[in-house]
């Protein structure tokens, strides 16, 4: 078959778009309220709802572990899952360019279907636009989420001295493995990105009874991010164990190639977890038995050493502090 | 004050991020929700949820009667209000291209926060992505919206035979406007974009017990696609007098100049309305009350013609069909 490519007129508003809109989305994402095609989802909600967008212009569109597709539909939900939130509806809107590939376009859309299934989520609206050659750099996709709070009260705003903080896993493995795709990189170790839907996890601990105070993904800006962003916002210290934060060795070993720290490369499906210190073991008990948390570790606690700062004990017992990061780090990572 | 640009740094989810969404977003959309700086708001909506979303890549950002960011609440919240719900929440995201001007950005957010208070809803959630020189044309906005249904059951497949059609202006401001401003046109006519918020001439009619059989805004494919979509969903014929729908002579003659038809030109705050014919006069009675609405008149009627098929009674007194729009169309005019 003739390959097919997206033309301005998929985003004119008229038959073609209607076309491409039927055949490639609707097909794909198929749901009765989708079908409808009315200006807007009508959803009955109950309870405290969450809502959530975020824009993703990740190059390359496919790497190692996933594809910007998958990225929309695990970046979206598990800012809802953080929240102690079921995901419950997604929008999507495409921004496509002029004669970006029809069948890259469907591969993107399937992949977003099967990341859907693995919290039960659907895609109950959406957009289309085309921009011309030179305007974007092949796609980039938008979703915002709907997710009804299970636990409600998690907040940055309820770190408590005493708490003890996790990881779900080692990081930095989604910035690494897009930098190394991106610069053409084959290293020999088995490096993917962490790309994932952490849901099912946030739903078993939930569910095991874990007294969850503050939780999230540690995305952009990686976990030095998220960890200063609690100290201030919670106007608490926190001191991190080095030694105790897993860092896998491609990772290690890429950062010191580009200069970089593991702890402000981000991640994709890496959640951090503030919670009583006596909870520690069965939170841990409950991550082991997930694939997205194959090395869970208690990497510090919430303390009053120096407010709103976060201090990273080395393994040669100094003290420095563990900043927010500055600078370019890597454009276009999520 | 010298002028500031985009950086990549600021969209690296690191410090000069932080500081870019403190100082020009949230200090704009001043609101509690999205100073607690949460992964995602937490909302109490109840009753049925309304859901949309939109993303904006118009050309040029400012144009006459309005901007990218007043379009892109009005965009929004019109889909909502179209659904007979009350625009409660956005969220915002923007895709910013390395080197937009800082000030144009925060005119932009402005706008937005202006717009918002037409109807009375609120940005609660966003997201900031920048993107090297050349992968976007300045800047981009997606807005996601939720609304509560006020007047529940309408939709395009209620449509029955002997309804009137209304229209609520004269159409194809906004896309002979952009039009115009892209190829530096001057015309001596005032001929500017109808963008507009219209929640409140909807609620007016609501409030005045209009039975909405549907209703929707002529966004992307104008006019045109809107009752082919209706004839098509609800399986009717529809058949519009053509003397009867309102164009201002500017937009005639841009059409004329152009070879373009003002029934597929696109409109950002014109909509089509379909309810009993005896309730025609009191509709365009509330309507007359609206700036927005400075020429509301009844265009034509749904009946059992030709079934799926758009007919126009030419002022000539012969019949021919009015198709979906097809090919490029205004590529960016929203």
């Amino acid at each position: 078959m003739k390959e097919q490519y997206i033309q301005l007129s998929h985003g004119g508003g008229g038959e073609e778009m209607g076309r491409l809109i039927k055949d490639i989305i609707f097909t794909v994402f198929d749901n009765p309220l989708l079908q409808r095609e009315e200006d807007a989802a009508v959803l009955n909600l109950s309870g405290e709802t969450a809502f959530t967008t975020d824009s993703f212009t990740v190059s390359p569109l496919i790497f190692k572990g996933g594809d910007i597709g998958k990225l929309a539909v695990a970046g979206t939900v598990n800012d809802l899952a953080m929240m102690g939130a079921k995901p419950h509806s997604l929008s999507c809107s495409f921004i496509i360019e002029e004669g970006f590939s029809m069948a890259t376009l469907k591969t993107l859309v399937q992949s977003m279907a099967r990341e859907l299934q693995v919290c039960g989520a659907r895609v109950v609206c959406g957009d289309t636009k085309v921009v011309p050659r030179g305007c974007a750099d092949g796609i980039y996709i938008n979703t915002a989420g709907l997710g009804q709070v299970v636990q409600a009260g998690i907040s940055a705003h309820n770190l408590q001295p005493g708490d003890a903080i996790i990881v779900s896993r080692d990081i930095g493995c989604h910035g690494a493995t897009v930098l190394m795709n991106r610069e053409g990189l084959e290293l020999e170790a088995d490096l993917h990105s962490d790309c994932a839907t952490l849901w099912p996890v946030v739903d078993a601990l939930i569910a095991a009874g874990i007294d969850i105070h503050a939780m999230r993904d540690a995305t952009r800006g990686g976990l030095s991010a998220v960890v200063n962003e609690w100290a201030r916002a919670a106007g608490v210290g926190i001191t991190l164990q080095e030694a105790a934060i897993p860092v896998r060795d491609a990772v290690r070993g890429l950062c010191e190639l580009y200069g970089m720290e593991p702890f402000d490369l981000a991640n994709e499906g890496t959640f951090v977890l503030a919670l009583p210190a006596d909870q520690v073991a069965d939170a841990l008990a409950v991550m082991a038995t997930f694939a997205c948390c194959p090395s869970a570790a208690e990497i510090g606690c919430v303390d009053q050493r120096q407010l709103g700062k976060v201090l990273l004990a080395t393994p040669w017992g100094s003290l420095r502090y563990l900043d927010v990061p500055q600078g370019e780090l890597l454009p276009r990572i999520c």
